[in-house]
């Protein structure tokens, strides 16, 4: 059987295209609409939806209809929090076919690509505006006024001048100083804002005894040799002022041994932080996978919830209070707290944690890290979404990669080989079809972090790699995060190697690549489709991926090839593309009823035009 | 790309094969073993188990090795209750793979087919070794001493004599009353061992305004019009004396309108028995599906747990107690038990109707009602299986329907087409990979309930359609439920129509038929594989299910056949097979390398032969 078009494939996703809204109340009916091309021969469409753990179904009719496609619309009703729902089509080459969000299957399928409608609070509105900017401190700027850093050195420290080659040995892990700071930041903040990002999102600024600050000694100060509680206000004040917004990081999962909890909770077993920890058979500590710096949290704690939580001074309230407050968390190791053995408390965590953070700032964002599969983990009432490691990095980085490197954070012991790009849209639909819509739309997407191997690295040789990556971050669903330098085209290993001090010098920087950088990012801020359109797939091949952004009133096409390729589109099944303006790369050149995209190697291209879709 | 023989694919499943336990205690350390044929060139096997939310890897090692295949073998811990785990291969086709319940992948995929082992306690050990007749009281069997129906019957009744057929309109609908009754089944229990069942399962004896009785005026009695409390303890007593077991049939979810507690909760509002009920906001009572006749119960009142679960003599209770008590419960509507809206303590109530009915009787055994896709309610903490409509009714419906039937039970508005057996064995495949192997193992597998179409109509003319849909139902994992009257070919549409009285007379029975159900009834119950073996796939095709059920000990090849094939099977892949000898159907033909397969038409064939295989 010939692989249809995949233009000719019926598609519903929860963009605005398709469904009247993302942020229903509950017991709201809402219109959902199944787009079904012309070449899809249907002729009846109703919607399956589960309530109350029992299947339902209404029928769809056509409301709009022309020579491309005819539009179905029939209603789901929002009566349980979480509604799962898919379609069935009478027709097509099967004779009949699901739809989910993994696309059609002609035989039954089981519920976990369904689509989801949630009831739960709707995350605030500028988290789909956003691109953030990830700094760790540390290595990000050391401000100007700042002395020589042996100076003010803590005893764990390994004081390093800023163009001193990271130590990789694993003894000095975490050790090296190199004394980046907040005020530091602030005097950069133009970089951020030549780079076009709206959102700073600072890596742990809590005292620790490590230069990552992930075993915090205390929630409640910032870390003097950053520059304490009021470099952190100065910062924020100044990043306010400019239009960012600032995202801090907590650990939920543990803290640190020199913690004032841990330290209290070690000296007197009858100390009431003595219960903010778990034990084990032996009546040891747990911690995060066996590491004993870092001790595990028990959230079973009352005590703990209130001075993490509740109180009015907790760790999660005090940095969101106030004018000069932080506008939301990335929350640490998101997908361990709460769990250990028997104990899986991680649901109630993330729900009690967001009720704080919106009672507390009702426009914060709250983003867990996730590195794996996360059906169960952000069905939208705890987390806004997630660190999109599985469904986002993962496939770019098998398509894109060109050297090994370290695979851990590949999820795997093994190095994966480089994949095509059937399957990298492959895992991305069925990566995205696991959670709801809009937590996929809110979840991190990224092409590195300070916890990986940097892209630059990663891609080998050629830095066009780097720019195709840097396509896929910008014009995909999700909120595109750059760690900070991969702009650049900063390099390193996984580990200590991928968090070196960021080059001032503009002669270190790979200044196309940076042009690139603010180019793609402008055409995201620029392109409403690009934040806020569906997703739907043109052509997929070993080397291309090909794809439209769509709104109601906007449509955007885009290109991202790792080598070269010579695609023909049909223009009939894309209105208004003879309209189309070129925001990157170059203008589609028109062939009779096709619209060719060449490209002679790797490259980003993105067309755009205005067209009113799914309406009379 | 050829498509590799199936038999040339690595293979893992939760049977004893690959698992040294499938009942771990917390914190065990379970060897688990993956078989990789020799074709599959491989170089590493690591197991991927999820631990508290972070996935760790494991490499395996080989333990065994012949010209067939290697067995590698590893460690799962099962640190937490549910511990999902999957494999990652270096080598084959693609240069890596993944192995979950789905089989080999080439790309990433989500944890949905993950396989899993858990550490609650294990269904009783009869249950594997149970074949299970569903009994309709009304319809089965009247007996010998009973006075003419219309002498007893209640006011909601139409009395009807046994051979005049049922009343199809919508008015009649549950109130047709053909008087068979639990003395009718008590002297009809011979038919149950001469077609070798172990196991009766009685839809609800309880007393109610119906002839199905899902309306229950009581848990706490026997009804009346099927003998009373002293019928039931008279037929299990002499069931049991033949060794049979006698599951009946719970319905957690609602009651009729006239059961005791809502009569009580109706008539004043301040009745202790007010809460057992759910009321919506504009304060009438909540009713099952809006059927105004089965109000539905609240399981967060404490007074309904009371009198359901917990009380001595709860609905529960009573009737696992004492000499002559059930051996279990099949619960109705367990999948919308619990939920409503916002409120969802499903899981609640399954784990506590499990833990008071392994109290009350330890080797009790639960089994929910399930129609759709039971991956979030069958971890093995509640029921301890379904009813697994979704991954075994509707593919084997799919595969030999014949006619058209009502879709309901095909969970679709539509009337599915006929489909091949490479789509019905995914389609197993995934529903079956959606809960743990021992979760699947325990689920009831039926062609057919008192709820749906009969099975001998639905295959349309030819009666060796059901003797297939018998065969898959006798040889493949789970616990086979045969509703009364399939065995003989008895017919009928949905609802009253499938439920007509069974006639005695066998000169009206499909006498071939009975002969195929006895000799396959005989077979799995001969066949230890064919109980507790594993499940892998040799060969499918549009009319084909070819099949391995493995122990350590005794290898089961089955041939389900819906049109003429011809298959060969190679022979140096199955190693044993030249000893195999013919338990149902025709022997294997040898020709060269390969044992060739014929079938003219519509049939079932089963080998067996004793080879060890997995040990050194």
């Amino acid at each position: 059987m010939n692989r249809p078009h995949l233009l000719d494939r019926p598609h519903h996703d929860g963009s605005a295209l398709y469904v009247s809204t993302s942020a229903p109340e509950p017991g709201e009916r809402v219109r959902v609409r199944v787009r079904v091309p012309r070449a899809y021969d249907t002729q009846e469409v109703h919607v399956r939806q589960v309530t109350d753990g029992e299947p339902e179904f209404r029928s769809l009719r056509v409301v709009v209809q022309d020579d491309v496609e005819s539009w179905w619309e029939g209603e789901v009703v929002c009566h349980n929090p979480v509604t799962s729902y898919r379609f069935i089509l009478k027709g097509g080459p099967g004779g009949y076919a699901w739809l989910n969000g993994t696309g059609v299957h002609d035989r039954d399928v089981p519920d976990a690509a369904d689509f989801r409608l949630t009831t739960y609070a709707p995350p605030p509105e500028w988290a789909l505006d956003s691109v953030v900017y990830q700094v760790f401190p540390d290595r990000f700027a050391r401000s100007s006024g700042r002395p020589p850093v042996a100076d003010d050195a803590p005893d764990w420290a390994i004081p390093a001048p800023w163009d001193e080659p990271v130590l990789t040995d694993r003894e000095y892990d975490g050790h090296q100083l190199y004394g980046g700071d907040l005020d530091g930041v602030r005097e950069h903040l133009d970089h951020l804002e030549r780079l076009g990002v709206t959102t700073l999102y600072l890596t742990p600024f809590f005292p620790g005894r490590s230069n990552h600050r992930y075993d915090a000694e205390s929630f409640e100060r910032v870390d003097p040799v950053l520059g304490g509680d009021e470099a952190l206000r100065l910062l924020v004040r100044e990043a306010h002022a400019r239009g960012l917004r600032v995202m801090g990081d907590l650990t939920t999962n543990h803290t640190g041994v020199t913690h004032e909890w841990f330290v209290a909770a070690q000296a007197d077993p009858e100390a009431p932080e003595r219960d903010f920890y778990l034990y084990d058979e032996s009546g040891d500590y747990v911690s995060w996978l066996g590491v004993k710096s870092l001790p595990k949290l028990n959230h079973q704690s009352g005590g703990l919830r209130e001075r993490l939580f509740d109180a009015d001074d907790s760790g999660v309230r005090r940095w969101l209070q106030g004018d000069d407050a932080l506008d939301g968390w990335r929350v640490d190791v998101a997908n361990m707290t709460g769990r250990w053995g028997a104990q899986d408390v991680n649901h109630q965590v993330a729900r009690h944690m967001r009720k704080v953070v919106v009672d507390t700032r009702p426009d914060a964002l709250l983003v867990g890290e996730h590195c794996h599969d996360h059906s169960q983990d952000a069905m939208g009432d705890g987390w806004h979404g997630v660190m999109n490691y599985s469904g986002f990095t993962r496939p770019v980085w098998t398509w894109l990669r060109d050297n090994d490197f370290a695979p851990k954070f590949l999820g795997s012991p093994l190095m994966v080989p480089r994949l095509g790009g059937d399957a990298v849209a492959a895992t991305m639909d069925e990566f995205g079809a696991i959670v709801p819509w809009r937590s996929r739309a809110h979840s991190f997407t990224l092409v590195g972090s300070h916890d990986t191997t940097r892209v630059r690295t990663l891609v080998g040789e050629d830095p066009s790699y780097v720019v195709v990556a840097a396509g896929l971050l910008l014009t995909m669903p999700g909120i595109p995060m750059i760690t900070y330098g991969d702009e650049i085209g900063m390099e390193g290993a996984f580990g200590e190697d991928g968090r070196r001090p960021m080059p001032w010098d503009e002669s270190d920087w790979e200044t196309d690549l940076f042009d690139a950088y603010r180019q793609l990012v402008a055409a995201r801020r620029e392109l409403v489709a690009l934040r806020r359109g569906g997703l739907r797939w043109v052509h997929t091949d070993e080397d291309a991926l090909v794809f439209l952004r769509e709104t109601p009133e906007q449509t955007v096409l885009v290109l991202c090839a790792r080598g070269p390729v010579r695609v023909g589109l049909p223009v009939d099944r894309l209105p208004g593309i003879e309209r189309s303006r070129t925001v990157v790369g170059k203008p589609l050149q028109r062939n009779g009823a096709e619209a060719t995209i060449d490209a002679p190697g790797p490259q980003v291209s993105v067309w755009a035009w205005d067209e009113q879709r799914g309406t009379p």
